[in-house]
């Protein structure tokens, strides 16, 4: 491989790259409106904001579908940090926009 | 609605994030072997690893293209933590596997 080549492989990285990071935060918008609606149930029917049963089961499901190269713990440390933001999403968003309710983040 | 009717929309969105979830972990798997790749091509002709216009391109990408509800500030804190993965992954690789050299990550 020349350093040409090597320059053109990085541009096709980079732009697949960038593609990938478009539909990442297109899921990840969708993820935080789904977790924005359990919430709203939930302080609806006065129901447990947090359900750690329910968390342990979003990591089983990508453990499961996780074929690397990323290992699980990265993986886990990933989404500790999306689940905290969709929580800090929901406490933002204050009382209910649409219904005065006050919903709160739980795993969703 | 109904305390019955929550539940089930709470099952259906439930279901609808673990489909996510799957899409998002095989995407972050996808990123991760095209940062690894951009690690090798930059070892093999020793450029420079950290590219900090590069990454400023990546968060220009990303925010560009966020339709909420989650904040750019609150993405670009998951990102943080992706591109740090990334780094700890090529790390973990330590001396490249099939050719003997060192990949170090940037933000690709």
């Amino acid at each position: 491989m020349t350093q040409e080549d090597g320059l053109a492989r990085i541009d096709v990285c980079r732009k697949r790259i960038d593609e990938v990071d478009i539909e990442i935060t297109a899921l990840l918008n969708e993820r935080a409106r789904m977790a924005g609606e359990i919430g709203k149930v939930k302080h609806a029917f006065q129901m447990a904001v947090y359900a750690p049963k329910r968390e342990e089961m979003v990591y089983a499901n990508i453990f499961g579908h996780n074929s690397g190269p990323l290992r699980d713990d990265a993986l886990r440390r990933v989404y500790e940090r999306i689940i905290d933001e969709m929580r800090n999403l929901e406490r933002q968003q204050g009382p209910g926009e649409q219904d005065g309710t006050q919903p709160k983040g739980g795993a969703a």
